[in-house]
């Protein structure tokens, strides 16, 4: 008996279909404003028009069959030695509680280290909405960094984490 | 005798012959990479492509006699009800401690309120060069909010100010 392939399911290439799936996946989840949608359907356009390097969005998507399971886009934060953002990850509804988001920010960080990244940055929301996503984080070892309140409106604040990898 | 015009020397409409004046202000300054410098020159040039609403790039510049004296950079924080970003100002070296920065900081906040904007956010270094920059901040009324240590580079971390206006 064989280990399971750590790769198997992902793939990093970026292709026209990704911009309406993401956007599908993005929205199906419920926790993302119509504006933060478009976000992330336009970090897709972009990678896809200008390239990864250029762009400086990185893609990795967890498929089963074609259909997409979960995603997650990060890239360096400019005008840092070796800092990444987490821009996105998310898992279909149906698909979550089965590890493909741990698996998936896993990957991601080998990638990052991979690309000379040595600090990856989340930004998520303080709303009671969003504790199973700070915990997830925490679980997967990101410390809390910073707690800015009333960020993103009254009453919601942006928590910051980080994890050096 | 009148009160002095807060108006007088700014100018919001960014015109084509600012891309090259601000990298040379960011330039001149020597607090800035190269890297910074193409970023500074780049705003510009968004603003000046897609205008101000759509780039989410608006520009104060104090001039006195067609000298570019000082200038300012800010715009609403995406997906945020109404924070604002103050990604540049900046001081000619031989205009510094004519109070030009704070007049600006001033007339962009002024600015930021008129756009509906609540909160204004801006970014810099921990380490010992910026502390005038840090003091400058303080002195108008900036509160530290966040500070993410080694988040540019080893030994050089982000600090975070707030001013609610």
């Amino acid at each position: 008996m064989s280990a399971p392939d750590p790769s198997a399911g992902l793939r990093r290439a970026v292709v026209p279909e990704d911009e309406a799936r993401v956007r599908r996946l993005v929205h199906a989840t419920g926790f993302f404003s119509p504006e933060e949608e478009d976000v992330a359907a336009e970090l897709v356009r972009e990678a896809l028009e200008r390239g990864a390097q250029a762009s400086g969005y990185r893609f990795l998507f967890l498929e089963e069959e074609d259909r997409l399971l979960a995603y997650a886009c990060f890239g360096p934060i400019p005008a840092t030695r070796s800092s990444f953002d987490l821009y996105w990850i998310a898992t279909q509804p149906a698909e979550q509680g089965r590890g493909h988001g741990r698996r998936l920010l896993a990957a991601s960080e080998a990638e990052i280290r991979a690309l000379g990244g040595t600090r990856v940055y989340v930004e998520t929301s303080s709303r009671a909405q969003y504790e199973p996503t700070r915990a997830f984080y925490e679980r997967c070892g990101y410390a809390q960094v910073a707690r800015l309140e009333d960020f993103y409106a009254p009453g919601d604040g942006k928590v910051v984490y980080c994890r050096v990898v």
